[in-house]
Order: C-alpha cells, then sequence, then structure tokens
C-alpha cells in the first residue's frame, strides 16, 4: 500500500547542467501527479558494448553531481555499483545501491553493498528465472539487511533481444520485496546497432502500461531532454517532454489495480 | 473504438447441459458489464498432446449444441476449423471461424475461410514473429475477405514453456485489424504435464490485465464451471463464479487506457 | 547398426527434367560412397510463407513425377502430406510419408498416415520439446505400425530464428526409433527474409557433421542444382556439385562415432 | 593447425591432494594421446546460484596450490578472475586469465587483465550474440594484447536451461581467434536444481562431439575422482576415469574433420 515510485533520470551523468535540469523536471512533475520519485544516474558505465563508448565523468565527479542533486531537489538517489572497491565512497551518497542484472549472482557484491544497510535494487540477470531472483535476494539478507528492491529488465529471447515475462514480476513480488518495471531497459536489443545496443522506444508505454497493471511496486526510466543526442541508451530512453503523459496514465492503471486486486488474483 | 468483446466458453463441448450453463452464465456477466460476447467452444480438439486424450462429440453433434447455444442466447459462435473438409459445415453454424495457431500457416485452410466471408479470427502460431502475421492476413485478403481477427495466444520460449511477449499486440494491431489475448492458452505449458499440456491459472489475471493495458480489442477465455474437472485444458481455464470479478477490472483498465491513448504511443 | 542414410532432392518438384537429374546426380553419389539413399521432394508447399509463393506443379503431376524417380533410379521415395484427403493418393507413390513439423500434433493426420502402413517421419514441431515427440510415435503407434523416423529440423529461439539443440537427438533416439537430422531446414530463418524464409547455408556443412557426431542415422538436405534460382528454399539448399565432399566428410564421421560409441555415452 | 587443447580439471580446489591427483591423471592421458592440456581449477567461486555454496580455498591457498601443479607437472594454468584487484597476483601464477562469461561485458576487467600480456580467455555471456564477441574482444585488444581464446558456454534458453547453437562456434572462429567448447558448463541447468546450478552430464560426450565435428580449438571439460561428491559443478564434470576414452573419440573426429575442412565450407 506505499505509494507508487518512479525511478528516474539520465542513463549516464553526461554534465552536471543537464543532470540538474533533468532532475529539476521530473521533480516537478512528480510532486504534481504525487508519485514518489528517486533520481537515477550512473557515474560510471561498466559494461557498454564497445570498449570506445561513453563512459561517464568517473565515480568522484559523478557523486559530487548526485550529491548536488540530493541537496538541492531533496530527492533520494539511486546509482549502480560495479566493484567492491566503490561500495564506500557510493553509499555516503548514494540513497539505494544497485547491482547491475550482469552482476546479480555476485555474491561479494551483494553481501558488501548488504552490507551498508542502504536499500539494494538487484537488477534480475537477462539470463536468470524470476524465482532464482530468490537467491540473490538470500545473499543481502544474509547480511540482516531487509532492504530489498527486485528489477525486471528482460529476459534473453534469442540474439539481440529481450522479451518482458510479465509472469516475472507476478512470482519476483511472491519473494515478499517491492517489484520495480525497468521499461527503458527492458526495451533494448542487446548489442543490436553494431558496436552499442539498439532500442525500441516506442513500445516503452506499451510495456510501462502492462506491468502497471500486473501490479507492481514502481518503474524505472532512463528520461533524456533529448534521447537522439543522448551519450548513452538513447534509443531506449524516454524524452523528458513526455514524462508526464505518461505517467499520469501509469497512475490511473495503477489506482485502477490496486483497488481491485482480490486475495486470489493478484 | 469499437466496444471491448470477450471470447469465451469452454475449452471443449464435453455434453450440451454443461455447455448451455456456460453460455448462459457468460451472457449474464457480459450483458450486466456492457461488453460484448462471442461464445468459443471446440467441437473437436485436434491436436491435443496424446492419441487418448478427449477429443468432443465430433463435428455434427458439436455444431449442433453450438447452434442452440447462437439460438438461444443470441450469441455469435467463435469454433476452430482444423481441415478444409469441415468449413462448410462450420461456416453454416458458426459466425468466426478460428484459424488454430499451429495451422496459421496452411495457406489452403486461410484460402478456403477466407472464401466463406466470415470473420476469421487467426492465431498467432506459437513459432511466428509477430510481424509475420501479415502474410496469414493476406492468405485471407486475397479472398476478398478482410474481416480478420489477430490472436495472440503466446511464443515459444524454451522447452514447454510460452512467453506472452506483450509487443506482439502492438506490432500486430499495426496492422491495421483487432487484436485479441487468448490468456488461457498463453499460460499454457505445452506438453507439461506428461501426457497433456499444464497451465498456470494463477497468471491468466496478471497477463490479461497486461495485454488490456497495452491497448487491445478483445480477450479470450477459456472458462469451465469446475475447471479442475474440465476434460480439456481444465489447468489453465478460469472458474466461471471468476468471471465478473476479473472482467470488472479489465474493462476498467480498457477505460483508462483507451481514454488516454495519444497519437504519439500506442 | 543400419547403414547411414541420405534424404535428399529438391524442396519442390519445379520440373520434370530438373527433379530427374537432381535424382540422378544424388544416385550416383550415394552409389559411389555406399550411403543409402530416399529420394525427397514435395508435390506441393502448403504452408510457404506468402499466399504467392511457388507451391509446386500439384499433386497429381507431382506424385506422377516421383513415380518416375521411383521406377528409373530405383530409389524410395519421400515426401510431405498435409491432409487426410492425399494420403491414399500419396501412399500409391510414396515409400515414406512425412508429416511437417508445423503439423506433428495433428492427431488425425498422424493417425490416417500411420494406417497406410508405410514408414512415415514425424518432423519435430519448431515448438516441440524432444521428449514431447513420444506423444507424436504414440499416435502413429496406435494405429500398429511402428516403422517410424523422427526428424530434428530446429526449435524456435527468439523470433525469426531456429537453433538446433544437438541434445535433442540423443533424447529423440532413446525414443526407440531412427533420427534424422534435417539440416537445410535447420538452418532457415523462418519469415526472415520478408515474405519468404531466409536461409544460412553457410552453417549446414557444420550442424550437419555436428549431428552426425552425436550419433544419428541419417541426414536430410534439400539439394538443388543452383540453389540461388531454386522456386523454393534456395536460401538454405545444398548445390549439388557440393554434395558428394560433404558427404564424404558426414560418412567418415559416421564411422568414428559408430565404431567408438560405448554403451555409457551415447 | 595448432594441435588440439584440452582445458580440464576440477571446478574448485577442494584441497591440495585432489587437485593434485586429478593434474595427475590429466597429463598422463593427454601425454598418451598427443594432445595438449592446460589445467584449469577456479581459488575462488565468485557467483555460485546461494550465498551458502561452497567457494573454494581463497585466492592465496588456491594459486599456492595451482602453482604447485605448474611446478611439478609443468602445466600452464587457467583460472578464473572476477575482480581487478585479483589480476596482479592471479598474473604472477596463471598462464590463461579466464574472465567468466557473466562478466564478459565488464570492460575494466577485460582492460585490466589485457594489460598483464597474457592470454585471455573470454568465456562468452549466455546472454550474448556470437557476433558480439567481437566488442569483448576489441577491449582486450585495445591493450595491444592479442593472446585471445574465446569459449562457448552455452545460450540461455527459457528459463533454467542452456542450448549450444553450435553455429556460434563457426561465427566466433570467423573472429580470428581460438575457439574453445566448454561442455560441462553448456549442459548446466542454471538454477535448476533449488539452490544451486542442475546438470545434464549424460549430453557432455554428444556435444563435444558435435562440438569437434564443426572444427574447433579445443574443449574445456570439469574434471573431478567423483562427480557425485564433487563441492562444486558435479552434476555436470565428468568422471576422470572416463575422460581417456571420450577424449580419444574426440581426437579420431578432430583428424577427420581437420583434414577435410575445405575452403568453403568451414
Amino acid at each position: 500500500n506505499k505509494p507508487f515510485v518512479l525511478i528516474a533520470g539520465p542513463c549516464a551523468i553526461e554534465n552536471e547542467d543537464l543532470t540538474l535540469r533533468i532532475a529539476s523536471g521530473l521533480k516537478d512533475i512528480t510532486t504534481r501527479l504525487g508519485c514518489e520519485l528517486v533520481f537515477k544516474a550512473s557515474y560510471d558505465k561498466a559494461n557498454r558494448t564497445a570498449v570506445t563508448s561513453f563512459r561517464g565523468l568517473g565515480m568522484d565527479h559523478g557523486l559530487r553531481i548526485l550529491a548536488r542533486v540530493k541537496r538541492e531537489f531533496e530527492l533520494p538517489i539511486l546509482s549502480d555499483i560495479h566493484d567492491i572497491s566503490q561500495i564506500d565512497a557510493a553509499a555516503e551518497v548514494l540513497d539505494v545501491l544497485q547491482i547491475p542484472a550482469f552482476l546479480c549472482r555476485q555474491t561479494d557484491l551483494l553481501v558488501a553493498a548488504g552490507k551498508t544497510g542502504k536499500p539494494i535494487n538487484i537488477k534480475k540477470g537477462q539470463f536468470l528465472a524470476p524465482w532464482d531472483m530468490e537467491h540473490g535476494v538470500n545473499k543481502v539478507v544474509s547480511t540482516g539487511n531487509r532492504q530489498i528492491l527486485l528489477t525486471e529488465r528482460g529476459a534473453t529471447f534469442g540474439y539481440n533481444n529481450l522479451v518482458s515475462d510479465m509472469r516475472a514480476l507476478v512470482i519476483m513480488r511472491q519473494l515478499g520485496y517491492p517489484v520495480i518495471f525497468d521499461a527503458t531497459h527492458s526495451v533494448q536489443l542487446p548489442g543490436g546497432a553494431g558496436g552499442s545496443s539498439g532500442g525500441q522506444r516506442q513500445f516503452v508505454g506499451a510495456l510501462s502500461r502492462a506491468a502497471v497493471a500486473t501490479g507492481i511496486d514502481g518503474l524505472f526510466w532512463e528520461v533524456h531532454e533529448n534521447p537522439d543526442q543522448a551519450l548513452c541508451d538513447g534509443a531506449n530512453s524516454l524524452p523528458l517532454a513526455q514524462v508526464e503523459t505518461m505517467l499520469k496514465q501509469m497512475l490511473a492503471i495503477d489506482d485502477v489495480v490496486k483497488d481491485s486486486l482480490t486475495q486470489g488474483d493478484k
């Protein structure tokens, strides 16, 4: 019965001004619509397709910008961690530590993240069955930390394609933790654009609506002022200008679903 | 902008009384909720997993019962056709001829069905990409018949499992024909129960809501008074007693989605 | 311990001369290499992607040509049957009746084919788990006919792609019937070339070698004098001129494998 | 034209004696059969399914044992690296640094490994198309290191299952680097045994033969004296007692294939 949450922001921190403008825009929208916002941006893109891809501004610079977003807009901040050595510095700024999907089985990373006591958002690996998220949960819980979010971001479906199995949302919710649907990564075509991942932005709306209709706790959207010029994941990012209309629709569906969900049919 | 349609009924015509009771129940519910109903039941289950499975009462007996449902409840009737030799007799009773998913590429069957001038519901093969339904459509259109429905019923996902790719609904809708989501077959586990197909009835609600939220024209549900004793597809059939509550929720989601669907985000 | 069999011929009977020349070429090669040959050609392509695709010369004309191949080259003949109404005429000419993959669950077709007493080659549906071929086998066996061949031709792997799971060959062989690997259909990209199926002829050799190395009973190759001009399945057909070199390699691998296969490691 | 290589050893270093006995046994067999051996064992299993799984003896202890195997049996040693901080210590002992499949897109790890100048074995992620291994290769090549091996270990195929796409071996070989088939991990059923991954040891032989028949550079087998009591990956490990018979067969197939592979059919 907690309020619906939107985790949103640019894929990468391209520069301070853009990051602040996106945060400001998202804060205004979610305040108007009465929805929780967690600001998301990566300070380091450690697993880009190609070695020549934009990686971000580096951890120190990136965290400083995120700290400013947090302070100025009073927003909780979420970002990825890729390496145990980053966790202490990251945990000083971040409110939610996110485990990237490819790393969702790396026991040491999950345990080290769990030990910070911060909420941990575990992304489900593209190679993982939803019921097997239980094991990732247990790795965090072994540290005494039970503040866990589980995020679906697509399952491997042949080559260079992902499919969003909506059953996975129901199954993961039965593990007892909030479930988020990452709609913008779910429409990626991994490696599908030569040296980078392609994307199908045109399906973000339909898949988000579908996921919300199953009954979830929040959505994850990568948002950019001008996705076609984004340095990372532009093909699947949403334009900031579309967020309000789309989010309004999501909240309306969430209302219908949360009102009517009966015991026997979750 | 046509009203939402529910295609529903028992998997197979087990006997006349049961068939009439299910039709009566569904008619009452859809009348109360202001939703269109097409009654569905198979007079012959030609592709059951095992040779010993229940097949139905045979075409002649089955069609007589369907004709009675049609007459008594003033309902349009939909059923599968598996063989060109059945089409003439079937078309005298049926209002919609359905092409089974396994047969969706059988040119002669599609053409012969198209020539009846009746609406044709083509089920998407579990092995087919959604954009390839265009070719099935063209086979029917080649007869001059443009009354076509397209139905999603799950895509092959490894062995003994199907996944519902919600993008498929959007893609098929762009072909210009009404799109139906067959939720009860989409939760089948093909061959997954030894000599018959298993099913995951617990996901029918969530997948139906998800599909409706993408923006579709109708749902397809197999319904039985007592699914656990159904002679066919019981594991994935809905109990008649749950239909009203669930359908109400579907219509509420449909209202939200159809109200708010903007040009740019279908 | 039966000799290795090659089932080969053109996808469709384009005309009599071409069909005879391919049969003659294949007969020469297999005689030289000491391998059994079953001549394969379809008299009707009932499930082409598009309604405008070439379908063949029709059943009567096609069967006359196949009968001539049989008589002149003393070759057993295999062809697809798509409809119960074709079976009697087909069984007069054909030595092996083949059930197309999409139709492998159509009980009536399997039973009617089984009743002819002819050997039945069941192609495994692209949507079927290998262990579920047991049910298709049982449908034929229910007629008293135990002359059955099982053919692998790829499993659905995302959209517009098939994968050859080599475990399937081992699993089907444990059902107790000879197993054939259809290498040329296994490299199809279903629907992947717009209005027809694309193909990856470049993998036919590697996949055939792989399949033979698992320990199977034969290969199925579509062969054409000039695949790039074939009216059907050219993209995945082998040029007749390459058959001898490739087949020699297959037989050499078969020798190694059949010599060394021990009880415990089939 | 280099000799065929076997990369083999226990999944994890359970203790020194067992590790030495397996190394000794494998050395004897490969010496007799005239095949190259690279000894493989993991000093740390960083991505086990469950937090309670056996992880190994730790890096320092593990590397000491591997150093002893290297010295006593004059064998090159391969092991996984999971973290940049391990690389320096590992590179002092290891002859080949292996990038685990889940980590095959972690740019920093690939670059740091590449900088050691040691040969790098990149395992293909279960979520990756074979052609996308090019990007991982480029990450290593960006360091000036071109000593790269590419290893196939199965592609995600639905839930809790992997499929070995033999086309992937051909495609990766076209990148210009030696290709290894990891048969024992390819038969894993990820997460398929509750809190650990299951395995299908019975398919290791058939899949290995199939892979060798496509034309590859080597095989990767996990080997244990008593797989059923192994502390890691027992379900898919080979018994040491079967290695000689199986390897002999592989080398015989490799001979046939390498002899006969023509230009046009690799």
